[in-house]
Order: C-alpha cells, then structure tokens, then sequence
C-alpha cells in the first residue's frame, strides 16, 4: 500500500482493508490513470460529434471494465449482488473515479444509477429485479430518479404533486418533472418516478408512490434539455418533463402504494455521497494542476515561479488541509454506514453533502484563480470541475435544507443540557457552602 | 430624482448631477427597462441562430439608441468627443445598464471598446483618429486590445514577448497570444495590440510599443474560440491567436516606438472599472431575481415561503447592505478621478477592481443557491451573471496582482509610520517624568 | 487640506467642508495626536492606581480641550446648542478621535455622553434642559442610557418590562437592568431609563416611558461590574443593576408618559454610528501598528522582513481596501443625515452599524495574528482594540437584529420587482412576435 | 459505550479502543461532569483570592484525581511512565477535560508540563530523570517551556539568541525571553530553556542547546506579567524574562550541547496537539450553552425563541458540523502518531494545529453573538474560552507559519505531477490516433 493509489487514504482506513479490497483499489487507480484520464480528450472531442448518443469510445472502456470486474463497486457487500467492497473500501475507489469526471461511468459506478441500483435492488421484486435491475447491473441500459417539480418547493418531498392515479390495471400519470436525465439518449430506458397516488390521505408521509416509468412511454415529453451554467452534459445531461396520461402497468409500482416515503428513506445511504467522494478526487485533480502551475517556468511574475510567492504557498497547503479534512469526513460517514447501518449514518452523511460540495466549489475556484484568465476557459478542465460542484450542492437538495434539518435535530438536545448545566449550578451551590 | 432610476444613488451623488445628467440617467434608465430587458430572451434566440454575427435586433437598437443620443456616454466629459458627462454621472448610467447584460453595446458602452475608444482618443494623431477612432465612435466597428499572451506571465506587461520589429515601412509582427476579441465576428476590425519593439532596450519601460493591426491582416490566424466557464460569448467571445510575420504600415503605431507603456498608464482610467460598474446593475438584477423567488407562491418548504425564513431575510439583507457598499466603493472611484485625475484616482480604481468583482460573484452565488436547482439552469439568467463576474475579477489582471500592487504601495509608508510612532514614545516619555 | 488630518478623507467629503470644519478636523488631529496618544500610557498607569474614579490627567485634559472649544463637537449644527459641524464633519473628527481610545472623552463626545446629549437636547423641557442637559454640555457629570435588561430579549425593546409606576407625585421604579454606565464612578449622576409604565396598554408601542433617575437615589443598587472580554473599563465600565422601589419626582420624565418609543425612534440619529466612525480610527492605528511590524527589522522570519512575505503584502492591501470600503459607508450614512434627516438615513445607519463593527473586528484580528504571540499581550494595544469593536458588535442591539430588520423592510419591496418582471415578460411576447 | 462520554466519539475509533480505555474516559467524564465543572465557580472566586498560589481546592482536586489513577493519562503507552492510554484514546480523554478550561491540570495533563514530560522522559539521562521528571509526574511541581524571545523572529527557532555560555563546570545563560510559565507561583520550580551555545557553528541546526533552570536562579528577573487579551490566567500566566549571568551545573543540560533542535523535533508529537484535542471539548462546552441560550423561554425576541429562528437553527447545525469535522482531524493526527510514529504525524499534527485554533475561535464568537451583549461578559464562561482558542492559534508558532512549512512540503511534490500530467499528454496522442 505504498503507491500513489493510497497515498491519502489516512491509516486508520488503511489498517481496514480487506486485501482483496487493496487489490480493487490498485485496479481502479490503474484504469483511472492508464485508461481514462488519457483518453479525456478524445472524450471530448467525441462528445461533440456524436452529441445524445453513448461515443464508441465510453462503450468500448464499459466493456473492457466489465471484462476485468471492475463493474458495480458501489453496491454494499451486503447485497446478494455486491461485488464485494464496503462503503469504506469503496469511498477509496470513488475518489479514484473522481480524478476524471466520466470515469465512474466506465465502471457502472454513476449517478443517478447507483442509487437507483441500490433502490431497485433493496425494494423490488423478483420479476422487477429481473426487468428493471438486472439491465442496469449489466450495464445495458441507464435510468433516471424523478422526483423534483418546477411547480413546488421540491426539497419538501411531501409537496411533490405529479398525480399517479389508478385505472383498472393500470397508473395514469400527469404532471411536470424538473431534473431527472434528459431522453435524448437512447440509451436511457427506465425512470424511477415519485408522484403522488393518495393526496387526500390523513398522513402526509402516506400519500406518495415510486412507479418505475419506460422512457419511451406515450405521453412523455422532453420540453427541453437543461442547462448546468450553460453546459447541457450530453450525452447524459438533464431535462424537463410533462406527463400527460402516461399509462404504465400496476406491476410497476415499487413496494405498494403510498409506500414512496419508506423507499425515499431507505434511498438515503451511501448512494447520497458518492458525489461527495468522487468530488475529493476531483479537488485532488485541480489541487494537481494548482501545483503544476506553481511550477511552471513560463510564469514568473515580477520574477519568481507562481509557486514561489508566500501567498501561493500559504494558498497550496491550505487546500492540502481542506481537501484533507473532507475526505476524513466522508471516511467517516462511510465507515458509520457501516459499522452502524445507513439509518445511524443519517447525521455523517449529511455532514459530507453540507461540507463537502461548498468546500469543493471555493477550492476548485481558486485552482481557476491560478491560473489566471486561462483558468476560466477550455484550456483548463477546472471550469467543468467547479461546476459539478457547485452542482452537487444542490443535488439531493439544497445544503440549507439539509442544514437546517440538523439544526432542528440538534435543538432537540437542547433540552438535555440544560437539565445537565442546572445539576451543575447544584453542585456548584453545594461546594460554594464547603469552600467559599 | 424619485423615481426608480434615481432610487440607488446617495444623496451626495445626486446633488452633484447636472439637469443634463438627470435626464440622460432617466433616459437610459427607459432605453433598458423598456428597449433591452424584454428583448433579451429575443436577443438569445436570435445569437443562438446568428452566432457569429451581430444579430438583427442588435444593430437595430443600435441605430435607435445611436438616434436617441445614447451614444458613447462613457467617454468622459474632457474629450473633445464626449456627449458631456462625468465619470461620476456615467457610473450612474452604467449600472444601469449593467442590468441587462447586452445593453452597453447598445449604446456604444461595452467593452473593450469603451478602453480602446479612450485611448485612441487620447494618443492617436489626427489621421489614425480618422481612420481608426471615428468609426468605433459612430459604431459602425467593433474593436479589439490584444496583450495577454499564452507563453508568459502576462499580469507583469513587462513580459510581453510578442515581436514588433520593424522593416522599411512596415512593422512585421510575430507571436501569440491570448484573449482579445474573436476574429470570428466579421465586425471586429480593428485590433490594438502590445508588442516588444525593442528587446534589449536598457530599460523594461521602453521595449514595448502599441500598434493597430487590421483584423483581417495576412499571417494573422485566430487558433481557437476561447470559452469562459464554457461559454463561447457568440458574437462577441474571446479567442487564441497566432501572428506569423503580419506587416502593417508603419503610420499605424501609437504615440512612437518603445511607449506603449506610457500610453498603458493612460489607460489605466475609467475603462478600468466600468466592468464593475456594470456589475453593481447585475447584481441589482441578480437580487431582484431573488427576491421575487422569496415571495413565490409556489415555492413554501415546510410551509412557509422562501422570503419568511429568518435565514433568508438576513441573507437578502446582506446582499443589499453589500451591494450598496460597492457601489460607494465605485462611485467613489469615479468621482476620484474626476476631481483629481486618473493617475491621483489609481488606488480608488484599484480598490474596485479588487473588491467588487469578488463580491458579485458571491452575491449572485448566493441568488442562484435560493433558487435550488433551478438558479443553475438557464430558467434564470443568474449561470450568465455569475461568469461574468468571475470573468471580471481575472479581466485586467487577476485581483491577486492588483492587491500586491497596492500592498507594496503601502509598505512604503510604512516608515513614516514607524517615525512618528518614535515621536508618540517620545511626547509618553515626558509626560510620564510629570505625572508619574 | 494636504497634511495627515487630511489624508484619508474622500475626495468628494474634502469639497463640502468648510473653512471652519477644516480647521477643526486640523485641530482635533493635532489634539489628538500631540496630547492624546502620548498620554497613552500614563493614562494607562493612571486607571491602574485611580480605577474608578476619573484620573487627574484625563481630567486636565479636559478642562484643555474645552478651553480650545473642542467640546460638544458631535451635536449637530442643527441644534442650538451644536459648535457648528454637520454629522459628514463630525465624522472625519470622529475618526481621528478613535486612534486613541478614550481621546473621545476628553472632548466630551463620548458614548453614551453623546446619544444621551442629543435626546435632552431634542425632547426635554427648558426646566430639564437647565437641570440635566447643562451639566452634561459643561462636561461636569456623566450619564448613563439603560434600557437593557437581564430578563427579557431586549433586541425586541417592546419586551422592557421595567416597572414605572405613579405614585402621587411620584414614579416608583422595579425592576432589573443589565448594562448601562458603573455607578462606582461618582461623576456618574445621571441615568436615562427606560421602562414600562403601562403594561396593559393596548398598543405596545405606548407603554413605555423615559424618567431622568439620579444616580444617588435609594433602592437603585449595582450588583456587579460587568466585564467585557474579561475587561471592567474602569473608570466607566458597564453594571447589573437593580431597581427596588426607587423614587423619582413626575417632572422626571421625558416628553410624557407612554412616549419612550417616539423618543427611541428619535435617537436613532448619528449618535447610533459614532463607536463606528471611531472604529474606523481604531482600525487605522491597528493597521499602522501592523505596517510598523512589518518593516521592524529584529523580526526576519527565514531571513526576510513579514512585509517582504507576499502573504503578508496581501493582507496589508486587504486592510486597507476594507478600512477604506467601511469609511465610504459611514461618511455617506452621516451626509444622509445631514441632507435628508435622521427618518431617511435608517438604513445608511443601519448598514454602517452591521457592516463596520464586523469588519472592524477582523482586521484588528488580523493585526494582532502579525504580530505573533506578542499581539494578544499588552505589548501592543490590540487586544483593547479587538474588544472594542467585538463590543460595538453588540452594543445597540446585535447585528443580526439589525440585519432582520432590514431583511424585512427589503421584502416589502419583493412585490414591485415581481411586478415589473411581469411587465418584461409581457414586452418580451409582443418582441417575440416581431422577430422570432 | 453508550452514555454521554462516548455520545461524539466516531465508530471507527469506538471500535479501537481497549476495555482499559473504555473505563478510564468514562472515569475521566465522571471526574470533570462531578467533580471540575460543578466546582468552577468555587475556582474562580478561590483564584480571584489567591491570585498568584494554587488555590487549595486545586490542591485537594489533585491529590483525588492522583489517587484514582487519573493522573498523566496522556503520556502515550510507549513510555514505561506511561499509564497505558494510545495517543487516540487519550484524546478522547483529553476532549471531555477540555470541557473545563482547568480540568486537566487536576490531572497533571495540562500544558507546558505535558509537552516537557515527553521531553524529559524521552532525552534525559537516569539522574535527569530522577531530580527533574520525577517531581512532575508526581505533581509535585510545575515547569515551564522557554524559547520564544522578544528580540528576534522566533517562529524561526535559528534565530534564538540567549546565550548559553560554558565557564568551567557551568553554563552562564544571558538574554531576553518572552512568554514561558510566570514566576510568580511559587510551584513553578524548573525551566527547559532554549539558548544559543555555538554561534559560529556553521550548521545553523547545531548552534543551539537545552538546558535545565531552577525557577529560583539568581540572576533570573521577570519584567512582567504578560496578559493575554487582558487575562493575566493566574496563577499560571506568562512573562516576559531576562536572564543576567545566571549561572547552572554543567550537568544540567540536556542530551549535550548543540542538541536543541534534535531534542525540539523529538518534542513535535502529541504535545503539539493537546490543546487542539481540549479545545474541542471547549467548543462543545460552547456549544451547549448555545443550545441552551436557544431554548431560554426568558429570551423571546418577536416572539419567538431564539432556537425557533431558522438563521439560529442553520447556524446550530453549522457549529455541530465543523465541530465535529475538526474532532476527525484531531483523532486522525493521533491515530497516525500511533499508528507511524510522531515524525510520519507531521503533517496531520499542521493539519490540527492550523485548523482547529481557527475554527474553536470562529464557533465560540458565534456562541457569544446568540448570547447578546451578556455573551461578551462574566455572565458566560465564553468571553475565557474564546482567549484560549485565540491563544493557540499563536502558541507553538503562529498558524501561518505552519502553513508556510507545509506549503513549501506540498511544492516539492509538484514536478511529480507535471510529470505524470505529462504521461497523460503522451498517453492521450496515441489515443487520438486510435479514435479521432
């Protein structure tokens, strides 16, 4: 474990892994390094010619990742159809993805699917397995979570409106969808939908349903591709949505009616962070290119290398702790998940997808800062980088909603140190009679 | 002075406007609330069909406000050619056009011809001012100011390697470089570009000399668009270049050879912040955007809507309180270099192009992040307001160069201070024989 | 206007002084920098061995300053009672003042000595005036503004629960208050109070009134000093007090029963911003200490001067970008005041009293961090400093107070923009229609 | 391992620790929540009496804690000394002691002797030991740590220049020293002291030596009590030195002369970051009145508590999570030194010593803010704990310099990854072969 693909995993982590998780991590530091990164560019340039359609160079790198078993690492080890890794041993790979930002989908291993693996995985049923996940674990298809609406304040789920209604043997659908991967990849055949079935039901949490939707389905429509600061990601990008009496089959509802809640809380596990993991690799990436630039010998202002005035330096080692700190701080939400299960890991996960992506963001920004007016155009990756975190801090919901979530829990405890503080003043009234 | 176009300047602003200046503030303040702010989805349908050529609507607003007499309002009231106002008053008109982020061109304001058309202004002999100055004043030209270079460090000038040697009567110029305005745009004609004419002139101060290159010169090749955070900026981006042995006549250097620093100092005047000035209106606009998301209807987490949360009542109060202190910050900068020059208003213009830049793009941050997801799509203009503040704080030179300017400048004053502190120890020595 | 007294005064503020002010601001600048900051330290021993009552030498001081008619300066040229100066005025002597922490006092423009003079001057009878204002003006006593207390949030001042209740010819006073001035100073003779005389009142905003309580009286006893980061201020540090049944004649109170609310409305005038104009003195001399450090040549960490670090370089130049911001905000916040009234200058008031102390606080922090451990000592005055501007953080209410109310009054005007977005949205479809 | 003890300890560091471990933070918890806090008021009222002698319930608190085994619980188990605890459990330890400022020192685990009891156990001979280790792990007295000097740049320890002269068979010590225990208790009975003993030698590393010294010296003055942000912390404050001819045994010096820096890098383990691991304890101190300020019924400013706010409920949320990521920090840092060793901790210890100061500094000033002006006095224990963690930003060299060392660390490593960005060039021109 002495090499570059463990450089930064903290020893405590280190002294955790499985030797067949040692390897893994190897094996994808290797593909990231040797198979990926090297073939950015071509990436690129394949992105803009073939546009809405998977480039033969991605399907030829999924084969080649598949063929090695480097396929669906994200899933627990404790599903049946797990390759093996924990959370923990896993997070080391995620940063690794990170350093490229398509790399994950090499392996399988990419947003929204991982989650929706896990979802479909965890909550269907053996003919849904077979249907729905079983393409998705082979990598034939890909899929989308629907959830957001332009129409309600999305990150209060129980406001979410889009209307499933029951017809003989079959859900209608109607509605507005905001988010959620754009259709204009073929490849994208299967949207996981939240709507409401229920909207009278006494119990809020008891109103909504998960359907699985096809994305060809009649009566979808894509009323346009959106836009992250201008860049639309294709070929996987987002989009808008209208539902208009879109018909799917009873048997395609997930778990039962009114059951969305009790799946959106089980959704909350490691899949919520694996933006924030691959994003340490990402800041890893920038803090790379930061460095190089410190040393590059055809910027010398006023004489001196970048790298050579204190600021610079005093910047470099500051991102070095910050880049540091977040990822002891995913570790940790990984490894609670599981020790303790993603239910105890509540609290740790919400401290990465708070402090992780804002903390990305600013780094990333002054890697850009660096480099002066290049850092902001395609001569530099940066750019792209800062958007997917700038993104991520709003993916899963805005981090206030998630602050203010743990606020509202902490003031819950409250209580209990007051209790505490007043036995205090007891004690101290107690000694203040022996020793005053 | 009540209505809205009068609402944000302070009171001492206000008492030092002309009746002119009244009425050409509320003019401008029409001319985009009425002729620019609802054009501006026609004018992105439009570029989106045009791309590299000015589209239709564009020139005829152009026309129209050229009709108006709103027309070079930047170009300050000491030119012979100045429609009459301050720099002071212009700032007013500025940030109001700042609001829609394509109305300056409408009125001959934008960048970077508003710098260039000063200079020439400035240091142009009567028949360059002929030839080159009258045709971006009547605005049938568009222009460019080319020093940045790939393979230096540009922020110190001093570094400027592109070549300028003279042969006969010609000028033979070979380099690179690095920003200056698209070629692709076929109005883009005229081209200032720094260069070093004499390499081993004993002075660094006297190397360098400016020139006017037609842009359609032979041997000039533009390498590639640049984008900003992936925006191509059609019509009007910025790109990559290569001058491979292009000859201009002699007759088309600026002031003489080896004083293109000279004629820089010059510059370093209002054009210098008219960014900044512009990106207080953005910012105006950027708030409005969010205020008007804290009273959607539609939009009531937990109940309650955006604007009712305590959190975001301090946030829109904070950005309001920062907003206007900017603008004190620029005006102020304004003001400065009409009473007292451009060279004696160098620190104020400095302490804009520092502070604002940074602080916009955080305040437009903060406007996207309460529109959830949505504020990074182009469901609001806000992706586009905050590139172009982040653009601003490396234009001109990265805000890391400037503050290290005016930290050196204040180091020398360093000693002053030491002195008389000696003579406060001394006057305590004195005092404390009598009173202790 | 050239010499040091000068220096940092804008240029806009330098045209409307008049003769008379710049000779004040030259005098308060040659008092305060020849008399007080010498007299630092002996002023230092002084309170060392006289604690809590005025020292000889602030006392000589004194009776000098006001011999040279540098007294009273704050009170503005509106009241008869004013030396002559505007609030814009006031503010450049104000700054001056504040280099020397209690240079303030010997001028008789100390907090809260100067809010206080302005509300007897403004609502007391001819008879008060006589009896409470005149000493004060002459400088022979001090006073006290107590509002605050232990019991209740008195950032909500409708919440002041003191008891004020006539009894014949008299108000009988209960209750409990933190802050206001130590009474162990015995020239501390006056107390403004501020109480609840009509708890059932319909309205809230009638119940409460303002009585003159001697400092002497019976029942009004001083629990403790209060320290303020651990510092008691003596002589004229802040107490807890307690209101038993204290006595005072009907003509007592101020303006009438039920009025203290139109009174507090009236004394949100400058007296609210003068700790800010003082801090940024403070700042200045914090700032100066810190150029001092960074050219003492005994301090060469790795053999270079702390101002010769880039870091270092930067932070001075930050420094003074922020000193000079916050100066722009309070020097326009006082010339509001003076051209439109105290009513109209809210929230320019507002805006210096959320944004300066904050601000003021970090620098003084950051002054302190040069100098190494020896920052935090009292080998150099900074820590006093720091306190001071954490304390004016404070005092007034806390700034987030002050930040919710303007968040809400900002809300207010969310409709109007919504309007006015609406009315693009509607030219945008008639422009739609034209060209697209 | 599920009380309020182990309540913010992470799993993976839950799962490390012994049974032994496991009973000792809770007898560690027991002792401060029964026996330090509840005596705090007693403390301060004792130490406001004794000022410059330990006060006698001090006394008592240390002969119980002694007799129950808590007594130097943070010698790390590799020293025979050692009661046995690894470097992260003791910091689970030394977090709960941190939750009173003086805890740890009724169990002999407070600062400098901590950090001087690792020195002398690890670099004196069997006699040093005896006469000078002993006392202090018996609690029989105190020492103190003296480096830093008032005349030179000290964070650059080659620059110390009190002399350490051989005459015969003693040393003769001359110079001036800044901080180091105050001499004004009479249990401060030893002094490791740092003199230059070699000027000339041309290793700058080798010039230097440590040297034990008698508190009771003759020759040895103190100028002064230092104060740190006006606190003179008696009876364990700080002082300002001179040591005129002070002569010692030759005997006294510590592993030979031109040792000091051997002896100072051996000193950069776990005594570096014991006051990161209390601070925390600190911070949550901090933080539980924060919660409790937010549920006072008494404090309802609009009607509302000050917890019902969300700006409150999102700033609660905030603290808990940076409080909780700097305790990943600090746990990691020990976790390594136990794990590799201190030297290989390097880096981790920076990472605490610069992050958590800062950090402990900003979270408990906003815990003073939600207290009002009240958090600013004696009313809360705030206003001490914010000097602390304002004090360790500075003490062992201030943060900047630590981020300077680690910067230029950081810089080395980047023509590595110039290198392997450029295999990713070449890697990149065989793939565009293939695929473009």
């Amino acid at each position: 474990m002495d090499g570059p693909a463990f450089q930064r995993i903290p020893p405590w982590v280190k002294a955790k892994l499985t030797p067949k998780a040692i390897t893994t991590i190897q094996e994808v530091y290797d593909w990231v390094e040797n198979e990926c990164i090297p073939a950015e560019e071509v990436m690129e340039a394949a992105l803009k010619e073939h546009r809405w359609t998977t480039p033969p160079i991605m399907k030829e790198l999924r084969k080649k990742a598949k063929a090695r078993g480097l396929f669906n690492l994200f899933l627990p080890n404790h599903f049946e159809e797990s390759p093996g890794l924990t959370n923990l041993e896993y997070s080391c790979c995620a940063e690794i993805m990170g350093r490229c930002y398509w790399a994950a989908q090499t392996m399988n291993c990419h947003a929204p699917d991982t989650g929706n693996i896990e979802l479909l995985a965890k909550y269907c049923n053996k003919e849904q397995k077979e249907k729905w996940l079983k393409p998705l674990l082979e990598g034939d298809v890909m899929s989308s979570y629907s959830m957001t609406e332009p129409d309600v304040a999305s990150s209060d789920a129980t406001q979410i409106s889009c209307s499933i209604r029951r017809e003989g043997n079959e859900y209608v659908i109607n509605g507005r969808k905001l988010f959620g991967n754009s259709l204009d990849n073929p490849e994208m055949k299967t949207i996981i939908l939240m709507g409401c079935s229920d909207p009278t039901n006494p119990s809020k949490w008891n109103r909504h349903s998960m359907v699985l939707v096809p994305a060809n389905s009649k009566g979808l429509t894509q009323v346009r591709n959106l836009t992250i600061m201008g860049e639309d990601h294709a070929p996987n990008g987002h989009g808008q949505f209208v539902y208009d009496n879109v018909r799917i089959p009873v048997e395609n509802i997930i778990l039962g009616e009114g059951r969305a809640f009790e799946i959106a809380q089980g959704r909350l596990g490691p899949g919520r962070i694996h933006h924030c993991m691959r994003l340490i690799g990402q800041c890893e990436r920038a803090y790379e290119l930061a460095l190089i630039r410190c040393i590059d010998p055809s910027k010398m202002p006023r004489g001196k290398l970048i790298g050579q005035f204190d600021s610079n330096i005093e910047k470099i080692a500051q991102m070095r702790l910050e880049i540091d700190s977040m990822r002891l701080v995913v570790l940790n939400a990984a490894d609670t998940m599981d020790l303790l299960g993603n239910k105890a890991g509540k609290y740790a996960i919400a401290q990465s997808k708070i402090l992780v992506p804002i903390a990305a963001a600013k780094i990333i920004d002054e890697c850009m800062q660096l480099y002066g007016g290049a850092g902001l155009t395609q001569l530099t990756p940066l750019p792209s980088m800062w958007t997917y975190a700038r993104f991520v801090r709003l993916a899963d919901g805005p981090d206030a909603a998630h602050r203010h979530q743990v606020g509202r829990d902490e003031m819950k405890t409250a209580a209990g140190f007051r209790d505490r503080h007043a036995k205090y003043k007891e004690g101290s009234k107690v000694l203040a009679k022996k020793w005053l």
